[in-house]
């Protein structure tokens, strides 16, 4: 079955700091011409990290599009063709001081496919060493550890939202 | 600790039939002033449906942002104000001619909250009876079903990226 869009015309939008929005004209392959409004971001890595007492590294952290504060795993946007798993070792020390030299990793995420080509590549820290934190500005994070069984309350309750933080546990879990 | 960004200034850059673009000016807790981007998106509501045989439901679909094909569980994006069950009682129908007529709630899924305000809304299918599709102008859909066992390993190996339909199938393994 063919379900390819071929773009045919486009104009860009936006060219932000976080997103660039592209407004562009398709041939469907019913022959149908259509409209696809698309955000390019250059993704992000996120790393999940779970103690030797079965606690799970999570993040509170103020979002403002939720204007809520949320938790998370340490993750952090991608500089424009920038190394993933490199990015995800660097976010983490920065944002939690634990270091390691290598990462596992667990899967690449689409957030969500309607409209936006972001890509979040996660990945399993272990046996980290503790260093310091260094913030990037007008960043406020809250470092917790919660048991890996309150976290699984916690999706199921919906006090955890966050889809890479719940994808995240889910290859975890489905690893073991 | 005070994490609250306060929006004091902002201008829509774009308001397109998905997304809505807007660039906001904020007062961060230490007094900074920055910029955030935010994409405004009414939501989208997605169905899981695991049939007697543990099979789940999943479409492949032509996503243009990642000019790609992906598997995925059934979804549609929401009206401003929808209500989400109901959006994903027809969406089910629509795509897939299976009537329900009430739907368990999973989870509210915050997709990318970084620079997104979506809400995916996901619920669990149960004893749906077979009408018939009823698709959209130029979507083109193949169903499938696939054992839950091997969803599981596909989510591992990457060829299920999708995070709606991966964070489904943590609500719906959880919940055993």
């Amino acid at each position: 079955m063919d379900m390819e869009e071929k773009k045919i015309d486009g104009e860009v939008i936006f060219d932000g700091h976080v997103v660039k929005l592209h407004l562009d004209k398709v041939k469907c392959p019913n022959g149908n011409i259509a409209s696809r409004e698309v955000v390019i971001h250059n993704g992000g890595a996120a790393i999940l990290y779970v103690n030797d007492n079965d606690e799970v590294l999570l993040e509170r952290q103020y979002r403002y599009a939720y204007n809520e504060v949320i938790y998370e795993i340490p993750a952090g946007k991608l500089e424009k063709g920038e190394n993933p798993k490199l990015a995800a070792i660097r976010e983490l020390e920065e944002e939690t001081g634990l270091k390691v030299n290598d990462l596992i990793h667990l899967g690449d995420i689409y957030p969500t496919c309607g409209y936006s080509s972001e890509i979040i590549h996660i990945y399993l820290a272990e046996n980290p060493t503790k260093t310091h934190t260094n913030f990037d500005e007008d960043e406020v994070i809250d470092v917790c550890y919660i048991k890996l069984d309150k976290v699984k309350e916690m999706i199921l309750s919906g006090e955890i939202k966050d889809a890479k933080t719940i994808c995240a546990i889910n290859y975890y879990l489905l690893r073991k």
